[in-house]
């Protein structure tokens, strides 16, 4: 029903993909910030509230690093991309890039449940488009150099797909039990470490 | 009357655009802000605010991936490049990068017809600046690997041509109509895709 | 007396250099900004008064991109580089980040000559940064995959050199003449075509 | 006990690498700002007022700089990457893409003692995550082209080591010194060109 043909190599989409990472991790920093002219304790205290500002820095370093790495991998054995594969790149991007906004919500206002909702739904939106991606790859043999497994692509799907729906139940159940079960999402560490090691086993 | 020697490959122009086109699409968020220490529901309030610059965010992103696609495809086959092509690819990176500037106007000053002015003229001057880098290129046969029939680049140059002309009459057409001239842009989805099939059938 | 080891290909210098130029002209838009919540009139009047920044904007776009291509064509026989090219294309990067903030004195301050003299200063540092690079890579054949002709390297050398001097100039003149001495500037366009003419000619 | 299996090419990780300091280095330039509407003469303080400012400028980009041919050094012979050496220079982005706000703290609160040791804590921590990818590089000669002598490798761990204490130990001792202690890193300029010069005659 969708035809598609190949537009060519990935190089150039990978260098905006890699750009905008990169962009997209630098900016986090420009939320740090303290006023000039406090004297020194107001000024200590000024850099003591920072602290939770440098804790949603260091958990928004943490998804869009591992985000990138999924899209490397995602990436790697792409030979030829067509203008499906772009459309949903782009879409990707723009959520990407949009990281760093509710990010600086959750440093801010972490204490709103509306904050992490709206967090929690940027970074399932993200895992979203990369699976569109993953899907529609998977689908296209000829965009590739070799085909992986059957039980690599399950393996690489169901990781991907748990991401995205541990982040997307947050968004309803924050408005429930609080913020609080933002700690809920260092169930992913040692699920993602689990999957991935079986993956690196069959893959 | 006008000579123009080869200058060598298009590498590093194509890394200063991604570059250009990366950055524009990640500064176009740093406009999504809260004030601090609002309390709960003047957050919320302020949360719903930013409704229309999410908006306008997601046009300029789409915006700017057309053209980047776009330039993908201009550069697809091109194996060196000259001075007036730089010169004009620096004229369209100006452009692009200023695209996060009438982005603002848009999402603050949507009501005002100027600011859709000016968004359809910064539009219609980066599509401008690739046709006419397009053109150049079209001329210079020795600068690219294959030649792309006639029906494929007069195609394309339709494409292009029309996109321009549909933001271009925005620019008076809006001070007659009033802001709401903006949906028109959309009549642009359903005629790009059609080309695009045609292009793809044909190229 | 210095002794230098080559280090390896110059690909992630470029890709550094290619960064900073990029970011560099994205950065100049932020600077464009109205106040938000402004009546029709009072907004109107704020984009008018714009003009100037637009003005310095597109002034800083022609001269980044013209040292970015000064700085491709300088790298574009290089096949290796060694300390003392690193060293002194990080100099020259850092002066290139700089440029945004001249930029914005001369916008907003553009009628005192100080604004004037800091970014004539900067300008004639990224030009000299770019003539130590040219000149340390002319006394290190072993660097380079070609020889220019000695005509081609007086020629380029005359073009880099007569940069650096005329915006050097300007540093004390503006201080008697006041900013008029700006327009001076333009005297470069005639100056460079004709050099570039002669440089493709013989080189 | 860690088992790690390549995973591909360095090339996207050194673009994001590359990206990322590109950034860091031209962000810093949007904390030298000078207030709009000021008369002449409060121009020129304000002006004056920026020297530390264009100091901390200087000498973050001079660490970035260092860091990123540091970074450059190390991966020159890498073949392959895997997954804890991804891991690692994660965290080593996150740090350098925060080197911008220690930098503005120590233009701003240069004279408090905290503002030295944040500087000092953040630039270890990068040395730190470079003598990590080092080491676990060194152990895994299967992901390198060639392999360094093992003089070459102890030069090199020493001189990554020096710079990342002499740093570490600022960070206690300023608080009994005062923020002069900083003229203290100036012992490394010296030091890593002897060491260089050790590495460049055995390497």
């Amino acid at each position: 029903m969708w035809s598609s043909r190949p537009e060519g190599e990935p190089q150039r989409l990978l260098a905006l993909v890699d750009g905008v990472f990169a962009i997209a991790i630098t900016l986090l920093v420009l939320d740090l910030s303290v006023a000039r002219d406090l004297d020194p304790a107001a000024y200590r205290a000024a850099l003591r509230e920072l602290l939770p500002d440098l804790g949603a820095y260091a958990l928004s370093v943490v998804v869009l690093g591992s985000y990138w790495r999924d899209h490397r991998r995602i990436f790697r054995d792409v030979r030829e991309i067509d203008g499906q594969v772009i459309s949903l790149s782009m879409l990707g991007l723009g959520v990407a890039a949009l990281v760093p906004f509710p990010t600086r919500l959750l440093a801010e206002y972490g204490d709103q449940p509306v904050s992490v909702a709206v967090y929690a739904g940027a970074v399932a939106a993200l895992g979203a488009s990369h699976l569109a991606v993953a899907a529609v790859l998977a689908r296209r043999p000829r965009l590739r150099h070799d085909r992986p497994s059957e039980t690599a692509r399950t393996l690489y799907l169901l990781d991907g797909a748990t991401t995205v729906v541990v982040f997307l139940v947050t968004v309803p159940l924050v408005f429930v039990t609080g913020p609080r079960i933002m700690w809920g999402w260092l169930v992913l560490v040692p699920l993602r470490v689990h999957l991935g090691r079986r993956l690196q086993a069959r893959g």
